[in-house]
């Protein structure tokens, strides 16, 4: 595709000579009919030595190449060029004949399902809707337009997807909640009879897990996004775009509002409640509730900027304590008193 | 079924009318023909509202709704009247003729065994068990009555399950162990050849992983229950009725007494003892021993009301640093002595 | 085998009567045909219990046992001893017809693929490779020489394996990374167009996630040895010989070199660069680039050493604030003079 059709269609500034390209790379490796892209400073000196056809960059940094297409949002923009090049993942079509599909299930002539996924009774699923080998959809199972499931993601029976939800390998939507209660003899399961509901363009990471609510329902809002690995326990409600990052974990009946970001190996106390905005720090853990737009660290997790300095300080807590003893042996001298020794500790 | 048959066959007491009950819902949702139930007292103003038909309430609260069931065990009478409603998940019985069972497998013919699941080589399945889509079964392992394999759960070879164990999606028991030994050329595996035990009644969460003991037996006593994505490596020993919450993980050749609980994220070090009744706060690291009855936070882990005050003092860390430096210049200057500045690094 | 047999073979010295050895086993579980083994000296009680044929010991403790194999590596001599004894997991072998292989697959006629198992278009197995069921083996992928998937493995399009890879059941390997540009109306995925290239020797943990590049690649390089439900995100580059713990977690784009170790639960940030030989703790957080040889501990990392000791003061902060709210008053008093109390906080 030609540079100046690119430009055409997102909106961007063309500066220099027109040509054809056929994909996007990074800088070390891009060719001459790739594009490549510019957005941290740090990697300035590969403009030089890049090979790139053209390079998409940002207005500031547009006189740094002889061939750009300049942007107003660099990121975006990338996100939109790539995928104007990008190659879906899988290339089988059609309802697979070594698939299973219920004789009560509704699944669209435009659905793809690949051999050995399994689609239970009265499931629905939308136009576009794509099931990759090993895939589980339970039961009642609502699949919206264009879902996407991967290799070996199980939806439980009852679960609801909205349009353009991606799944990716290996995630577990609507396992049961971790509910019990303590009887005479030991824990006694409490079942798990709720359902979970994702929301439009949610997207879900590999081998991550959404429990089933306990009666009622574990809400995914719609544009969020969950990295690999991250746990969402029963009767949670996840606002809209929020982003919970590899590895954190959100525990029972927890809400967080919208625009929430849970860094990397997180963790949220089950029954709190995080207001918008709310950005948590890597392996922090949250155990009360946050309001709007709160920025927190540390375990238990205080005001981040709190966090980072307190968290600094703390190399130098041994040497205080000695510097305290110090001190109390000088007063002593100069008051003549003897302190109480058994305070000292 | 009656509220005055649900009360007879739990040995609850009803007060109001009987009527007719199809279900149980939380407050907010359920409607007339179902049963609630009402614990926390911070939820006290939607029995106002609610249009449940009757709610199970402890003895203090029967006071507050009209119709109810009085409890002494909220909890535990919950999970038995929710099992009176709740459907199992999956619809499937039989052994489907899209399964592969080994010609020396052992299979009841009252076991269930869904399209696309591997059953190995002289497995031997009890009475109940149900085996869904996606599973395999290696050879050898022995799956007592009613054991309950999710979708894409992975037992290796030589697997042993008690009786009622239920594994969700995607767990996978007996993988190897992460055992290697330091060579010329770099880590050299050590076959794991040693097996999983899993007691009677235990639960393990989706995406969790037990791993295979090198040359013995890595065992979950039973009663115990796992949450999802739950690490126990190679030779670990749990006791009964632990419970192992959502990301901890147990390092090698670890053993857990009796009622242990290890909260979410914690993390256990290789070659620790941790006795019965010990509890393990969120997030902790625990690297030594541990007595019965302990309660420990943070990492590493320390006495939990020690670290709940200590990281609490932490954030005004920066600021005592400030006021010792403070009283350092006026003892100085009261003692009229240079005091050793290399010391207030 | 004959005692003399395995010590010929592995260079080892023979102590004691030559026997038959039909096996390996623990101290407590060997009997007078297996060969056992003493590292810890913790354990040295049970060498007088022990009913095993023979010891394999070092140097040190040959003299505490009748028959021994004495070794200079016992660890290493261990792995050799029990792969001599091991059976492979799985008895299958051939191409099942009960598999999908895409006719423009190349596997070798010397590889086994399991029922169920999906090999898309254009991938090379090759000889020796091993496919359990339930895997995904999506287009363009390469398995070298002896790659060895258990089940339910995911390879997505254009993973590329060395020789003698394995990979234990559940891990997702070319998964999208989590990139998301900032549209007006949410986050929008960047396509992910990258691949995974996974070195020789590699083995990688349970449920483990290695996402793909967003346009280039993500390594991990040969030798290294992944534990179980560890996270690699995109781009990242893993060196030779790394040991990857259970639950650990690597973000975007970062670096590590050789022979680093990263403990269990511990996270890197993104962007950063570890150099060879560092050692991460477990549960630590690092958020900067670390030189060669570094030890590291606590949130954010700091030298392990100064973390230990830092920790470790923790529990007496709270007494110290006090200690120092005492000494104020005491210079207030002696020098006559009223302190700031704003500042006390």
């Amino acid at each position: 595709m030609l540079l100046s059709e690119l430009a055409a269609r997102f909106g961007l500034t063309l500066k220099g000579g027109d040509k054809e390209i056929d994909g996007v790379n990074v800088l070390e490796k891009a060719g001459p009919s790739e594009l490549s892209f510019f957005i941290n400073p740090r990697y300035a000196h590969l403009l030089d030595s890049t090979e790139a056809g053209a390079v998409l960059v940002g207005e500031a940094h547009a006189a740094l190449v002889p061939t750009a297409l300049v942007s107003a949002n660099v990121y975006l923009d990338l996100a939109r060029l790539v995928s104007v090049f990008a190659k879906p993942k899988g290339d089988f079509s059609g309802i697979s004949e070594l698939a299973f599909v219920h004789d009560q299930a509704e699944v669209s002539d435009r659905a793809t399902v690949y051999p050995f996924a399994y689609i239970g009774a009265r499931c629905v699923l939308g136009p576009g809707v794509v099931v990759f080998p090993g895939c589980y959809v339970g039961e009642d199972c609502v699949l919206g337009e264009d879902c996407l499931l991967y290799p070996n993601v199980v939806l439980m029976s009852g679960t609801r997807l909205g349009r353009n939800v991606i799944i990716q390998p290996g995630a577990v939507i609507g396992g049961d909640g971790f509910g019990f209660a303590q009887g005479p003899a030991g824990h006694v399961k409490i079942p798990q009879v709720g359902v979970v509901e994702i929301g439009d363009d949610v997207e879900i990471g590999a081998n991550s897990a959404v429990d089933r609510a306990s009666l009622d329902v574990t809400r995914i809002g719609p544009g969020t996004k969950m990295d690999n690995l991250v746990q969402v326990a029963h009767n949670v409600r996840v606002g809209a775009n929020c982003l919970l990052i590899a590895q954190c974990g959100i525990a029972g009946s927890s809400r967080l509002g919208d625009n929430v970001v849970v860094a990397g190996q997180a963790g949220i106390k089950d029954n709190v409640t995080l207001g918008d905005n709310v950005m948590v720090a890597a392996q922090a853990g949250v155990g009360k509730d946050l309001a709007d737009g709160s920025l927190v660290g540390g375990t238990p997790a205080m005001e981040h900027m709190v966090f980072l300095k307190s968290s600094a300080a703390l190399s130098r807590l041994p040497e205080l304590i000695r510097r305290v003893g110090r001190l109390e042996k000088e007063i002593e001298r100069l008051s003549g008193t003897a302190a109480d020794g058994e305070e000292h500790g």
